[in-house]
């Protein structure tokens, strides 16, 4: 064959790219604690990446030294046991091993007859076993909980708004659907309802109480005037485990008031559902089986790498209903490739699909779920050994309850003028950052500047949350001192 | 530290688990003819894969050869070079690289400031240049052109609805918007229609020719009724490279009529945008420039392992407007790892985005665009060899134009009893794939059951598709013999 394909000329030389490039990650996590969490992209490595369109092509070696030299050093940081920001998994080495594999494989998981199927099938199966849901229910792996929330919604919205919606859409619902979820949830939630085409005036925000939680009595009266308004009450969202605080809704009320209100329960599970898996918070988790569909994330504390979710649909027809559609090119009741029938596209948007199943496959059978939980539980503990420096502390102030793996919280000295503080706490996490100490984000606590402190990473000790909690004491005297 | 971490406590044994892993692969795709296309998964394999939970761990090394015997046997086929069903891409070695880094560096992209936001807007400018879209239009990087085509068609809703739809939801819409498409085009618009509330039944299905392109006067002639009916015409989704038979709409005229009736132009060019590279295509794709909006995918023709997709918008505000949400917990305007505006979670659904731009800049950087061009120009030369093949054929029979790299045809040697051929032909297949020997998908065109044969794959050659030629006679001639 005189033409050429885009295989290595030396399969030789590309075996050495690879292990090189093996080589370079796994010394980069070996040596992750001595190195800062995080580094600004430089604008040399900005400039080099701006280049034209590029008509031929660079060796793999070269490329792998690209990568070591201005790719690698400049990651956001989450890999490194100080980087608490906002709720990043760790990823993890076999799941990296199963994101190549996959890469290798490039399987399209939409549908048709080959392995990659029976290993998502059976991922899913896992994730039932996890959250109590029945062997009817179906699932779907997604790129996260914001697409998984998506075609939960999808189903919710088509199940219970009167009409066929999926045909004739919205605008043919004998009255507005609305949902429910309260003021702590997550912002994908509301983009979610914008892309449904409800609108986000079409979820209502449900008042937190000072824990956090959904306000449950708030939630029924709220049903009550919007069905006398002539709305129709479909969904409420409950949140295991909110992004701020790491509040847990109430599941059990919840589920109790959407089953004899006729309310699809969708639980965004995103981070905190899998602290099910935990003796202490299971019993808090536990009615999330009760749901009508809840969705997770692997990607966070399941350390497998992003991106990874999935949804859970307990009514497998109802789930169906709203995205199968043969067409003519995608016959798949026929034999060979053209079996496998369930297909995957059947069950979300998607028409390709690749292969992640695979790398949450690994990660879970190298680990064990045991450990992967152990991690769940460290992590927490730890989160909570913060918390107790806090309250112990003369001059940082705890600003919600510990809940899951979330401290908030801010330094402020007695006597520190107040109008200041948040200026100050905002400087020490910039700090933090560009030093490479520690990563933690911000977020506001009923008006407050809050240092955010999210521990969802296998590699963080509680040694580390100690230094973090002396660096932030340092950092602050060191501002306020400046501004004195 | 006492608490153990994820980390391999044996990096040495974790090195030879990824380099036995390359290794495998690399054999497998240096070894790549000389296997069948596809085999079945067998019920063993599949037992394997059905375990409970798994409580503890694997060791890597024993998970790569899990992988080896039982998963990467059964894989879809379409490394193969005689893989021709639907649309599916070869992946390159290049493209494995990137992921396998990627799955390493399990960076989160929908915002703050890290290296692989360099990346994927390098890769979204490369786009830019492809389709001649301007410096200032935005991008986003998707899972595939499923994905893509929700997020343009989102905003083409929200830009033409005549109301806050994002705020108010399309009930608020004076009027309800249509959309319009070929009856050829991809099922997944439907599915979009569906999912953003417009409904199935808002997508206009416009006549198709004779060359399955979209009817440019039909179009005309139903938006004019459509607006005299109290419609709102808001958009119009031209095919550049329909899946059944690989037809390209007109989309000068098709431009034309949007500018003139002020409708948003969106392109699904899921796959045969790409060809805009090639000399022989340009002329036909060149009007893309002139979209709105352009959804195409990097996992098919530029051989980038699954998922990977993109979306370009020509007005950046306003696809920003759809999707942008900012929450106390993302501020971005800040400094350090809270910069990096704008964040990517601004211009889609998603929250949590893994890096897929690095397996896309690997592929791009290590064969070049110009030897990715080659692999276009050379998969439509050998599909037209096929065509012609065909046509000097007494027992193959064309069904549709060859059109970019498809080609839809079947076995109908004079004589044979025409009511007996769909059966016959959906048998060949089936052989085909259940025999190793090539593995096409089939369709319907005109009603009859076509064998449908897509060259995307780089290690093809013209001497495959004479093979395949061959076989689907001397599978053809055995079918009826027994049937006789």
């Amino acid at each position: 064959m005189s033409e050429p394909s885009l295989d290595p000329r030396d399969w030789e030389a590309a075996r050495k790219s690879f292990h090189a490039a093996t080589d370079c990650c796994l010394e980069w996590l070996l040596d992750i604690r001595s190195r800062p969490v995080w580094q600004e992209t430089p604008p040399a490595v900005k400039d080099a990446l701006a280049e034209p369109l590029p008509a031929s092509g660079t060796s793999l070696d070269a490329l792998v030294d690209m990568f070591r030299s201005d790719i690698l050093p400049h990651a956001t940081g989450n890999l490194h046991p100080r980087f608490f920001g906002w709720v990043h998994g760790a990823g993890s080495v076999a799941g990296a091993l199963g994101e190549m594999l996959a890469g290798f494989m490039n399987s399209n998981v939409a549908g048709r007859d080959h392995v990659a199927v029976y290993v998502e099938r059976q991922v899913i199966e896992w994730c039932k076993t996890i959250f109590g849901f029945p062997a009817a229910a179906s699932g779907l792996l997604t790129t996260g909980t914001s697409m998984a929330s998506i075609i939960a919604l999808a189903v919710a919205r088509d199940a219970k708004g009167g009409a066929d919606i999926r045909r004739r859409g919205i605008a043919a619902a004998p009255h507005r659907p609305v949902f429910y979820a309260s003021r702590e949830a997550h912002g994908a939630i509301a983009k979610a309802c914008a892309l449904l085409g409800l609108g986000e005036d079409a979820l209502r925000m449900v008042p937190a109480g000072a824990d956090f939680t959904l306000s449950v009595a708030d939630l029924a009266a709220m049903i009550a005037a919007d069905r006398a308004a002539g709305l129709a009450p479909a969904a409420v969202i409950a949140t295991a485990g909110t992004v701020n605080t790491g509040a847990i809704d109430d599941l059990g009320a919840i589920a109790a008031l959407c089953r004899a209100e006729g309310l699809w329960l969708h639980v965004d599970a995103a981070f905190g559902g899998l602290a099910i898996l935990t003796p202490e918070f299971r019993s808090a988790l536990l009615p999330m089986r009760e749901a009508d569909s809840i969705a997770f994330d692997f990607h966070k504390w399941l350390q497998v790498p992003y991106d990874a979710g999935c949804v859970l649909v307990r009514d497998e027809a109802r789930h169906r209903a709203s995205f199968s559609a043969r067409r003519e090119y995608l016959a798949h009741d026929g034999e060979a490739l053209a079996g496998g029938d369930p297909w995957y596209c059947e069950y979300g948007p998607e028409m390709s699909r690749g292969f992640r199943a695979l790398k949450v496959w690994f990660t879970i059978k190298a680990y064990g779920i045991d450990a992967l939980t152990g991690v769940i539980a460290r992590n927490c503990a730890d989160a909570r050994h913060l918390g107790k420096r806090i309250e112990a502390s003369r001059v940082l102030s705890l600003l919600a309850p510990v809940s899951l793996n979330i401290v908030c919280f801010r330094f402020a000295p007695p006597g520190a003028p107040r109008a200041s503080l948040d200026g100050v706490n905002e400087a020490i996490v910039a700090a933090l950052q560009r030093d490479g100490i520690a990563a933690p984000s911000t977020t506001r606590i009923g008006g407050q500047l809050a240092i955010r402190v999210c521990v969802t990473n296998h590699r963080t000790t509680a040694a580390d949350l100690d230094l973090l909690a002396r660096e932030v004491g340092r950092l602050g005297r060191a501002l306020l001192r400046e501004a004195a």
